[in-house]
């Protein structure tokens, strides 16, 4: 008989920010897979094994994981943020599209968390409170004119774009390209936030504007929410200024 | 001396699936702002003051919260899902930036919650696990012709797409508008998603394909999930069917 196969979201890294689902799930499980800084955030006991596995790994993971949960195991792969954005969930499923007949038997178990735009929005205001958009700036996965594209199409329909996998060694260019290529629709003042570690000790969330934004300031722990036109900045004294979006638009078609 | 604002999402209405860190910030309050069914998910002490206002009266809400936190009290404003997510974040935002300077020395903490698109998706798969963008199809906050820009360049531009506010008394017509709008973009069997009370004991989530999607299997608690091009079905025997969006794209240039 199969076990099941729980795949969970930690949230951004604060553990306040990791919901009583999550904790129940991870309270069941024997067996966890993930990435080891996200593994390393639970606290787990004596007899729950932890099979940790690089952060590029994740159709491998997938599998051994549902292999352990089809072998009747109890089984809790963890992702940061929520597992069904950029994460875990999805590569599960991809993994039981193309495995064998009994990895659809298991019993999956998806759990939301908080994925790191929201938490970073809520550190700064409120950037997402008009419609937006999330794309992952990783062209791993899929041809750097897609991204392009998307990020112009977002852009031009007044969306505000969050940036997950903003930058990284194997991939240095992508972020200031992608601000080049903003600065070609959007105004030079539209705000970007760079939300780094949201809700851990070593946060930082920098504002600058799309003009003199600076990819540098992103590593891989960054989220980064560019501004729509209708984005504004509310300078407070002594408090950090609020960047937010507001829920209306007055005009006509954009 | 001022006091603190709180704004914070209570999740889908799951209690499980509201996070230690709203939950303290309730324990803090003692003055609570917000649509009656969401300050019901808290739990109150005698102390504690509920503040009772119509669901479209954001802008008028978060003004009471705020002269009131600027009296002195610790001021709570309840939001369901996540407060930044076409809810109140943006309105108090909104309040702040129009409002008295006194307004902008008020402590603002806002909290991240699980919002409707996250517990939904994680009901039926990973249809987010790629890019994606959360539209409101409200048009009392913007113009429709705007809402028909964004869906129609979304769509082109590979997006799956959460509709919030997807239909309400005063607003029958627009979700089956959309559908046919997407109709005309999007593969005639794309997964259209309706997600209702996700979590919550009354929960529905129903599948159909966008050429026979039913826009009355919507009502104001349902969140829309539309897949792209790419976003797949998993059949399942005796367990419900799967939906999700690869991570990868192999091809070139939508």
């Amino acid at each position: 008989m199969s076990g099941k196969l729980f795949v969970i979201g930690t949230g951004p890294g604060n553990p306040d920010q990791m919901t009583p689902e999550a904790l129940a799930a991870v309270a069941q499980a024997t067996d966890f897979y993930g990435y080891g800084p996200y593994l390393d955030r639970l606290t787990l006991n004596a007899g729950q094994r932890r099979h940790v596995s690089d952060n590029r790994e994740e159709l491998d993971r997938a599998g051994a994981a549902l292999r352990s949960a089809s072998d009747g195991a109890n089984v809790c792969v963890v992702s940061g943020g929520d597992p069904g954005v950029f994460a875990m969930a999805a590569a599960v499923c991809e993994a039981i599209d193309n495995g064998p007949p009994e990895w659809r038997n298991v019993e999956l178990i998806i759990i939301p968390g908080i994925t790191a735009m929201l938490a970073v929005a809520a550190r700064i205001g409120a950037p997402l409170g008009h419609d937006f958009c999330a794309i992952s700036l990783s062209d791993n996965l899929k041809p750097w004119d897609v991204i392009e594209n998307r990020l112009q199409m977002a852009a031009k329909a007044g969306f505000v774009i969050a940036l997950y996998n903003p930058i990284s060694k194997a991939r240095p260019w992508q972020l200031g390209k992608a601000f080049e290529l903003l600065r070609a629709v959007l105004p030079a003042e539209t705000p970007v936030i760079f939300g780094r570690a949201a809700g851990r000790p070593d946060e930082r969330i920098a504002v600058q504007r799309l003009e003199h934004a600076d990819a540098t300031v992103a590593d891989m722990a960054t989220c980064v929410i560019i501004g729509s036109a209708e984005t504004r900045i509310i300078a407070r004294d002594g408090q950090t200024d609020l960047v937010y979006t507001p829920r209306f638009i007055s005009g006509g078609n954009r």
